[in-house]
């Protein structure tokens, strides 16, 4: 975990290795570095997306895919997605070192841009390779600074040749990734058995005012879009409790215009996101963000406009994945949990294509996004072993 | 005007010439010129200030000062300000085309920093200049991205030799400025003659949560610094309606970290503002503020910090000016309004020092520090027009 960790490290501990940036490129050699010496064919395909294959005895055999992301949150933690890349290398020097052959073929993946926090959507790479997003569209992405995806693909070196789509079948994904969330620590769990994931919705919501001098302008005369902006922020901070047990609320980004002291905010775009495992709460609960919006919007006289940003349906993983987790974990004798996803994984969109699962490892105090990330050496390993038994059982022939 | 306009001209039909900006220097340039061109005796101040004298003929007579300031908001008007110095400078001009001679002598000057949305505070030029500020405490002020304004005020050549304090007593200060809000429009008035002005104070509030993923961290497991902001936004849209008739609130900046869309806010900072003509108001108000903010800390779990930024008394100006503001007003037949100034203007600190009066000219909707803002050529004859003849007056020997 260190090794990977040097690769836009902060000061604070944590990472800043935004998907793209000089960084990712970085830690991507490292990577490929690794896959070389342990002798696997690695491939690149079109949208950056790493593979790394090690055969198997059964030439007839689907190959089980095993990864997570390296690319990080603006100032995150360094076990977000890495320790899923760093746990599937694990498993191929496990079997190398131990002289191990399996049936299936084995492929190691690092999805490019999962975090989403550059380039929107999150887990990008992953959704084109399942047919999810349009090649082409996503390419013309632009970032903050209007730095188009395509071209820092082909700076950094990493827009492969190879199609951005499934080769072949693929008998199963496994994704090792930290919890992120407080349970399995709360409960005193060793390790998480992830029966599925949550849904979500993206959005962003601009309001335009009237940006105007501060002090004369008397508060009867003022549109102001940060008051509409902070109305609604308010408003989804309130609407997940009315909603479900599990549902959550965000709004992550701000920006304001012109942003000055002396000045009524002209115009304000926020970001907001909802999640349940209950795709009707989901829709329900972006229904209220919009109406809390037009209403604020009315109050304070601004117009407003909505974008719906991302948006994907809960997903519940296969049996035959959650069954091999939970024999592995049973084997290496740890405290399981099995429980359900709070946030979004590449293992979403691979639900589409072949059976899935994922383990999670405990996040201390549930922190991740952050600097302060904290997974014990401990809980690293008890979920790295838990991940690497149960694929290795997907790869014996059935 | 228009021709000062050119200098920092945004396609939106605005200025964006902040305060030591290269389009600042080329402005200071063009006045420097046109005060030349004149037959003024230019001096610059260690502060940047701008000042242009024209003798009288009785050598025991104060200067008159008339003038404003040529910086503008970001992406503000054309009218803010340099209203004001364009019509001191038509005074010059009338009296030399006619010959005319005054008893007093007249110097005219352009403030620096009198916005403060670059440096904080604003009215910076003027308040050293009388004594309010301390010369070596602002030269050491940064701007958003760290720039010292000591090595701007060189960079741009206008670290002047004159010390940044009044040389000789004034008889008095007049300033023209748009009124920046909608009373003397809706009044369908001419011109406004300001008894006053506002008081108001300035201050930032910083909150720090925990920056943590959006997604699996639990409503009741976040500590939200941009819903604690939030919170106090819209307490900050309140509190002015239960004070006064004519207080205002506002929050005009905020900053958001790591402001992106999958992250819960870890620290949130903004600024607010508010202003009354009863300082005991504004007090009040100020305590409310940090009330709510305390409130909201305490809701959401985070931290909090405040600091005081700038805080201004209300002022009243001098009868000896607005008497010849109105007597002007009334010999060009124009229909006035008495008011009270809403926005601090360099007028204020001039108080400390000598007799002060301003003049308002009509702003269409009440619109300003927008690019939009708007005097017709009408309104400003007529205010132009009003400020000249009273400062004519004031030159006479009495």
């Amino acid at each position: 975990m260190k090794e990977q960790a040097e690769f836009g490290a902060t000061e604070g501990g944590g990472l800043h290795r935004l998907a793209l940036s000089d960084e990712d490129l970085r830690v991507r050699e490292w990577f490929r570095e690794q896959m070389n010496e342990e002798g696997l064919a690695v491939r690149i395909d079109e949208f950056g997306n790493m593979f790394g294959r090690r055969e198997g005895t059964d030439p007839s055999a689907d190959p089980v895919l095993v990864g997570s992301h390296l690319d990080s949150q603006p100032y995150g933690g360094i076990y977000d997605g890495a320790l899923g890349v760093v746990a599937a290398l694990e498993l191929i020097r496990t079997l190398n070192d131990e002289g191990i052959e399996t049936a299936h073929p084995i492929e190691i993946v690092n999805w490019t841009n999962e975090e989403g926090s550059r380039f929107q959507p999150a887990m990008q790479g992953s959704g084109i390779w399942a047919g999810v997003y349009d090649l082409e569209e996503e390419y013309a992405k632009t970032d903050a600074d209007g730095v188009v995806l395509e071209d820092e693909l082909e700076r950094i070196g990493y827009k492969g040749t190879e199609p951005c789509e499934p080769r072949h079948d693929y008998e199963a994904y496994l994704e090792l990734h930290i919890e992120q969330g407080p349970y399995l620590e709360q409960g005193g769990y060793d390790v998480g058995i992830v029966t599925g994931i949550v849904g979500f919705t993206w959005g962003a919501i601009t309001f335009r005012g009237e940006a105007d001098h501060s002090g004369p302008t008397p508060m009867h005369h003022r549109n102001d879009a940060l008051v509409a902006a902070a109305d609604v922020i308010t408003g989804i901070r309130r609407i997940p409790g009315t909603l479900g047990e599990r549902t959550v609320g965000t709004v992550g980004y701000i920006e304001s215009q012109p942003n000055s002291i002396n000045i009524i905010p002209g115009e304000v775009t926020f970001t907001w996101g909802v999640r349940d495992r209950d795709a009707v709460i989901v829709e329900e609960a972006r229904e209220r963000v919009l109406a809390e919006a037009e209403a604020a919007a009315e109050r304070e006289g601004v117009e407003w406009e909505f974008e719906d940003r991302m948006s994907v349906d809960p997903v519940d993983f296969s049996d035959q994945c959650t069954d091999a987790i939970n024999r592995a974990a049973d084997a290496l004798e740890l405290d399981s949990l099995e429980l359900f996803g709070g946030a979004g994984h590449d293992a979403v969109h691979m639900t589409e294509l072949m059976d899935t699962g994922m383990v999670f490892a405990v996040s201390e105090d549930g922190k991740s996004h952050n600097e302060s990330e904290y997974t014990s050496w401990e809980d690293c390993y008890s979920a790295a072993a838990t991940a690497i038994n149960a694929a290795y059982e997907l790869t014996i022939e059935r």
